[in-house]
């Protein structure tokens, strides 16, 4: 069990490690252009800044169930690498979002990109583990004799 | 394993899935009422709409916590069944809350009373997970037998 | 498997519960202030209130994924010490930023203290995982063994 999902275990504390970095980078942000707590508004490069951050908390409930399900159910490195490309594209996000408005839509993108594909291949591998425990099929292993 | 806790990541999914959807139409309702990012605030409608989708977000640790250590210490189906009531719930309060401010409160109720049915088999579950432990106890065998 | 983490999932579920209870103290705080939703801004004390509890569901993620793998890979009982330190540190936290904007900052540096030692012992444990895992290689006997 442990060895099964210590990739998705090191990539979740990678990812955790990159929004508490972002949370201290909005703090920074706060300080640099006079926010003071509790306000959320001010100075547009601050408010940009919070946004980026406050985006990521919005899917990172959403990124760590992909992963993990797309991880267990399908394949774990499969999942550890889009998991790693996603901590590269929200960074791309982040970076471009404080730069400009417009600037946060390529990172933007590709983070939706990624998490599609985290889906799709959760979805292919819960599937196949529901048809395995209530048909009796086993798919992987008859796709494998097949070829 | 795998198969004891996949209604509960089917679950997550379709959970992960409707947060992300309610997030696409944050971002239709900031394009029709013409809310620029960063700002957060603008016509009365996109700001119901945020705030939904940011109470969605606020409770998904909560959810995810109760809904998992219910399904794996109590009992899978009967998590997975609070779970698709919940997502429902969720709907009937976002539907509720974009039409009108007083409009959210029969779905935030309904929401709130599930987490409280989940939090409720969740700490039987594990009060008697640890009695087993430490006490070399187990209730559910004995209620069984007495019956 | 489940008695190696319930100790996770009973301190996850008070953590739930808290987070849970400070929404609850921001609607409260809403209905004293008049602050009618969806509106996030009002009088001082209802938004040190918010940010409070927005800090913590921001922390949720990460605090959940260093409380997992730390006790996962490291050791459960730790983790769970740790956690019930955190829950404390927030409580402080909280305390300390409803009653002022200054207050918030001895609770705030315990939080991050207490995530920084879960986040040491969890790699820790990941990376003895590794290299047992792909180097065959078991540290903690090693170390064990030269005591």
């Amino acid at each position: 069990m442990a060895e099964d999902i210590v990739l998705l275990a090191a990539v979740s504390i990678l990812s955790a490690c990159q929004l508490a970095f972002y949370a201290a980078l909005v703090g920074k942000s706060r300080m640099k252009h006079k926010v003071i707590p509790p306000a959320v508004t001010g100075a547009p490069e601050f408010e940009r800044t919070l946004r980026a951050q406050q985006n990521y908390v919005e899917f990172m409930p959403i990124f760590l169930v992909l992963l993990w399900t797309a991880g267990f159910y399908f394949h774990q490195e499969t999942a550890a690498v889009f998991g790693l490309l996603y901590i590269i594209a929200r960074h791309i996000y982040f970076r471009g979002y404080t730069g400009s408005v417009q600037g946060r839509v390529p990172g933007f993108l590709m983070c939706l990109a990624i998490l599609f594909l985290l889906l799709l291949v959760a979805v292919v591998g819960i599937a196949g583990s529901f048809l395995k425990q209530y048909l009796d099929l086993n798919i992987f292993k008859k796709m494998h004799k097949m070829i």
